[in-house]
């Protein structure tokens, strides 16, 4: 700043600028400014944010009309993230205390929306992104946007266990901060989703659905859920009902499944990193681990967009899938609210190959005959 | 709602339920509700809306610091609004309105951003979606977002001035209204994100830069900076910094271009809708258009996603490529605002052939040899 821009701006012009009516809008400074009170941050943390958070808790009237009785359900669109997931909400925290913490790289195991959001906050952070995975197993469209954002991945000749080793070696042995789901703080990041929640309805929902892979979010939901009843920020808490896959569900079996199987990639996982936390949760809450098939996910993936415009990941869409299959036992009146974890623009193929609506082609470029094809003539 | 349900809630606790501390979030309605006094809805239009708007102002200080002098830049990241494009803005106005004038159905001619957005707010307002195209012009991939929102896709034997042709022609003669670039409604609601800059940042910034194409989205800008200013919600105007794609930049040859090329499909225009409108905004703010190679316009997408952590569409990077090709135009301490109009999540091919980062494959899976591909031993 120079001296002459000083000496401008200390020159006040009260007729050119009057006082200026009030905003519209309440600007939003990401969740770490937002909730600094309530988390693991101090007045020297670097903030690294994307502004990320305040996701909108959209009023879904096709899906509460299915349950009827008087049932309003709502989807938390955390989608609408920087990066698309809800991956940001705890990367804003592990990057910003990892740059406190003097890192100069991050490195994680993932292929998918934890290395988009990993790659983003540690760049902006000024530090090196490693991503490692396994050889062979990944398309590149699912990395497309980690390499954009500048993450350097090295894909070893070994299978993810191999990674996962190689990742907490290297965090142990360099300066090297490790941003998969052990890191603390990408929990602390993700319960700012319930305060939001909270904030918005004025209370705790009655029910809250959530996809369940590696437990990490519905852990991360019931600690924010119970940080701000503490606080008396809402009188209630919900009943936490996650849903998982069929085909890689550990909570239904009650052990590690060791070849989980699901179209929904971003909760196929059979060895859950949050197992005891997501158990606590589900007792302490009086909720339920039920699972959906990979047919009820597309059934409901389809539902949200054609019906509600909402468009989401597949593994989101369990949420609602499992909503569905449980809605009887939803108490009437109940506010209900699912979690839509990632941004269907993440994963095309699933739109394209599921999509019900199929293009009409070689049709005549006259008005009478689209009119015929439209149902109008 | 039951009876019972009545009395329930007519049961005070105040013992269990003591009056909350104020919220942390101010519950975002959409951009209808919020800045209902500016638009020209009434009581009565029933509000079609998937709470879009609210889209993050983020401060990208890496480019600040490209072009010095004090210079703060901050990116208007539109490409978070639901259907990933600030294209929702302009449809929940034409939606709410079709569905208030009792339109049944609603129709467009796009293969892009606004096919998605009318998709989606069209199905959410019950009305029936249709998209006409080109035959075999089309990936099935940019459609794909359309089809699963539930749009109805007519493929003609004909070009894109013959689906033009049928897609007013049916506004003409049926109950289907029309929702491209024509339609009012859409400018009207555009125009809410020059109010959310300016709400964000007390004032309007000195300058706004934005990509080009049918220019409807610089037209809307400058009519919501316009708006706020009659009203004293901003002391001055910016100056409109209008970019185009140098392969299809009418505004700088001074007509239209037959056969526009760029990377950027977004602005690959080469007879805008707003041709006037966009010559009054360039007059009235003192702006000007300038032009960017696809070689500019991708250092830039790759710039912002690297080194500021955001992923955009490749036509959003012209607001950026432009500032930086016209950096010593902008005044010392000046505030800049570009406007990133998409989601990369949209263009994922683009992603995977443009960035700079590549896969290492083929590395041994131990501790030492990946350190030492790291760099770290």
């Amino acid at each position: 700043m120079t001296v002459d821009h000083l000496t401008q701006q200390s020159q006040p012009n009260p007729v050119e600028s009057p006082k200026l009516p009030p905003s519209d809008l309440k600007p939003w400074r990401g969740l770490i400014e937002t909730y600094r009170p309530y988390l693991p941050v101090t007045d020297t943390t670097p903030v690294i944010t994307l502004l990320e958070g305040n996701t909108p808790l959209i009023p879904v009237p096709y899906i509460s009309q299915q349950i009827g009785r008087g049932v309003k359900v709502l989807v938390k669109y955390d989608g609408l993230n920087p990066t698309g997931s809800f991956k940001d909400r705890g990367m804003t925290m592990a990057i910003s205390k990892a740059v406190e913490n003097g890192a100069k790289a991050v490195i994680c195991a993932s292929t998918g929306n934890t290395s988009a959001a990993a790659a983003a906050y540690a760049r902006r952070g000024k530090m090196r992104a490693f991503v490692i995975i396994p050889d062979g197993y990944v398309a590149l469209g699912k990395l497309a946007q980690a390499l954009l954002y500048g993450a350097e991945v090295i894909a070893i000749d070994g299978n993810f266990d191999d990674a996962f080793k190689i990742v907490r070696g290297m965090a142990e042995n360099y300066p090297v901060t490790l941003v998969n789901s052990v890191n603390p703080y990408r929990l602390e990041g993700q319960k700012t989703a319930a305060f939001e929640v909270v904030d918005v309805l004025g209370n705790a929902p009655d029910w809250l659905c959530i996809p369940v892979g590696n437990a990490g979010n519905i852990s991360a939901y019931w600690m924010g859920f119970c940080q701000y009843h503490g606080l008396g920020k809402c009188d209630r808490l919900p009943k936490m009902m996650g849903f998982q896959a069929a085909g890689a569900a550990p909570f239904l079996t009650g052990q590690p499944v060791p070849h989980p199987e699901t179209l929904a990639t971003a909760i196929r996982i059979g060895n859950p990193a949050n197992w005891n936390k997501a158990w606590e949760t589900q007792k302490a809450s009086h909720g339920a681990f039920n699972g959906v098939t990979d047919e009820e996910i597309l059934a409901a993936y389809r539902m949200l967009a054609s019906q509600e415009g909402i468009f989401c990941e597949p593994a989101s869409a369990a949420s609602v899938a499992g909503l569905l299959k449980v809605k009887d036992q939803v108490p009437s009146e109940a506010t209900v609210v699912c979690v839509l974890t990632g941004n269907g623009l993440k994963d095309p193929d699933c739109a394209i190959k599921h999509s019900d609506n199929q293009l009409k082609s070689g049709i005549k470029a006259d008005l009478a005959t689209v009119a015929q094809v439209m149902g109008f003539a």
